[in-house]
């Protein structure tokens, strides 16, 4: 007889998508997945027991208060691992393959109770990675509200007029945060949540994740950096533009235009078989070819730090990483291009497109343009 | 000599809570926080590394590039434990106590390496617990936001006619949908996000979690849970209200009656010093007084099936709890108290405040109305 292979988890489905990818209920109190031989069942508190049997995508839902009855025969007060220890035994399993990331104190205590708990390595359901085409179609649609809700803050840059060095909409001088709030009930009107949506303009901007505050400056790089995520099929989207309002100046439209050519060929040697660290060094390539170098000047990091890109799906950053970090791109993953430019007392630029890899090439999932630096 | 005592955090700020209330520094992606005989330090990447330093509340921000390239020195190609144990090693550290849900992973590399390391019992910062003034206000300004959300529900409840089993607001049958995207669009443009706002009517409202779906029935109780975070403090509110469109049964007012008398006889005897689960036992045998009983009938929970109340915070859930787990209550906790009752074919009806507790009693932290079942 062979000792049966399990793997636990023990989350919060609503923050640990792992554990929402595998039975697809949605709950925000920690609650245990069990797979054992390939049948998987969830242990529920009285609170979700009825609700997980209706909607929970496993073989079964047991009663977590039954099983805490048993546990109650052997321990005089069981915690929750006394109570999955005892399911373990039930199931002769011995041994459980748990997330990366499973918390170490219910860990411990299942070693003290004998079970041996080994750290599966990431990603812990390497199919996560994969995207089904229902998969995808989530992705593009949080991308379609996503673009409707840019297109609502280009509209107000485009109404606004340029009064010295501010830009007035509605008589008010318009700021980063009245863009973002924009930005953000749109995608609210679309049941999807948006949360630090990026709205940067001039040295802000050269933070790559300072959020944007206060007035709008004419004739500066306007970074939009918005990934919200759907709150109907909890997929994210993740796109990024850089426009200005008024007038660029040449050294902007330089930035603009190494980063946008960057970006393009980084899409061009997006492939099934590719590497992502491969394609990072020739975006990396690209840049200083223009004459764009990376560094640390006056003890600030400049020009482009950040990775190429990264997957997203149920996270807004999942594996693969297009980085330094070699990954191997797979037709199904999705992932993002997004390089920049950083330069303390010039600006910053970001162009960020979401793309399903494929064989011999990928496919843009962004359909809002970026042929030119936007000057509204 | 003495050995330093360490907490060591590794997470992402964005999803753990302790985190950010160590460093007040918002990111996507984990970093690493260490406290070393109360000096507090960071360890960031150079995509966060500049924005760390200006914004994070922490004696040192050190940049993880500089710290890598020591820790490759010793080890070719050093993961983030390795790093780690470099810099604890540094600081002559060789046990570190981290919070019960520290991933297990880097949790198993750092005992690798040789560092003692201990799940520090929940709450890992004890004082988050007990709210400090500007911590009361956030939550109060979170919650003023809920109720104008609420509020605004409430306008098309009462604009809103009754035809037939459907209500009926500008020519189309009102859902909760609808009623959802109000609320949370109202609570983004005062920049709190709210994730599963329950709005769920007649059957529904019986599983308490059910976020609810489709039309808005009449005479039926549609209970409101409403619990948002404001983006700019982190704070959360929490409030649950239930109503009515039309007329409500004899016995759906009596149920109504019951869940409000248990909920002021809740709130009268929360102060510090008192016993969440004597408050707690408390709210049940107010409920039973009145017939109200508890239990599995046809295999389904009914009555009043959850806690009495939580903590509310940084995090929508945290301690203390009000329920059958003993926690005393002290100054300075916030928690909610939301008795509920539940009855398959029935209805169902819960009502929830957020209350600061203090010497000799409790302030209520909400006020929107609860005095009788409102009827629009």
């Amino acid at each position: 007889m062979t000792t049966p292979t399990a793997s636990l988890i023990i989350a919060a489905s609503e923050v640990d998508s792992n554990l929402y990818y595998a039975c697809r209920f949605l709950a925000p109190d920690p609650f245990v997945y069990l797979e054992v031989n390939g049948r998987t069942l969830l242990l529920m508190s009285d609170l979700e027991v009825d609700r997980a049997r209706a909607q929970a995508r496993v073989d079964e839902v047991l009663s977590l208060s039954q099983w805490e009855a048993k546990a109650r025969q052997r321990y005089p007060s069981p915690r929750l691992t006394d109570t999955v220890s005892l399911l373990l035994e039930d199931y002769g399993v011995k041994a459980v393959e748990v997330p990366a990331d499973f918390p170490l104190e219910p860990a411990d205590r299942l070693r003290e109770r004998g079970v041996t708990v080994t750290a599966r390595p990431h990603p812990f359901f390497p199919a996560r990675l994969i995207k089904s085409k229902e998969e995808v179609a989530a992705i593009e649609e949080t991308q379609r509200h996503t673009e409707v809700a840019f297109e609502a803050a280009i509209q107000v840059l485009r109404e606004s007029v340029i009064r010295g060095d501010r830009v007035m909409w509605k008589g008010r001088s318009l700021t980063s945060e009245e863009l973002r709030k924009i930005v953000n009930v749109s995608l609210m009107e679309h049941d999807c949540i948006a949360q630090h949506t990026i709205i940067a303009c001039g040295e802000q901007g050269v933070d790559p994740h300072n959020e944007g505050s206060g007035p709008i400056r004419p004739h500066q790089a306007i970074i939009f950096d918005i990934f919200p995520r759907s709150s109907q099929t909890r997929y994210f989207a993740d796109m990024s533009r850089t426009v200005v309002k008024g007038k660029a100046s040449d050294d902007l439209r330089r930035i603009y235009d190494a980063v946008l050519a960057a970006q393009r060929r980084g899409i061009e040697l997006i492939r099934a078989g590719a590497s992502g660290a491969a394609v990072h060094a020739e975006v990396v390539a690209s840049l200083e070819a223009r004459g764009f170098t990376t560094g640390v000047v006056d003890g600030r990091n400049q020009g482009f730090f950040h990775g190429t890109g990264h997957g997203v799906g149920l996270d807004i950053h999942e594996p693969p990483r297009v980085s330094r970090v070699d990954h191997e791109l797979r037709a199904g993953h999705v992932v993002t291009v997004e390089p920049g430019l950083y330069y303390p007392g010039r600006g910053a630029v970001r162009i960020e497109d979401m793309v399903l890899v494929e064989e011999g090439g990928c496919r843009n999932l962004t359909r809002t343009p970026k042929l030119e630096l936007l000057e509204l």
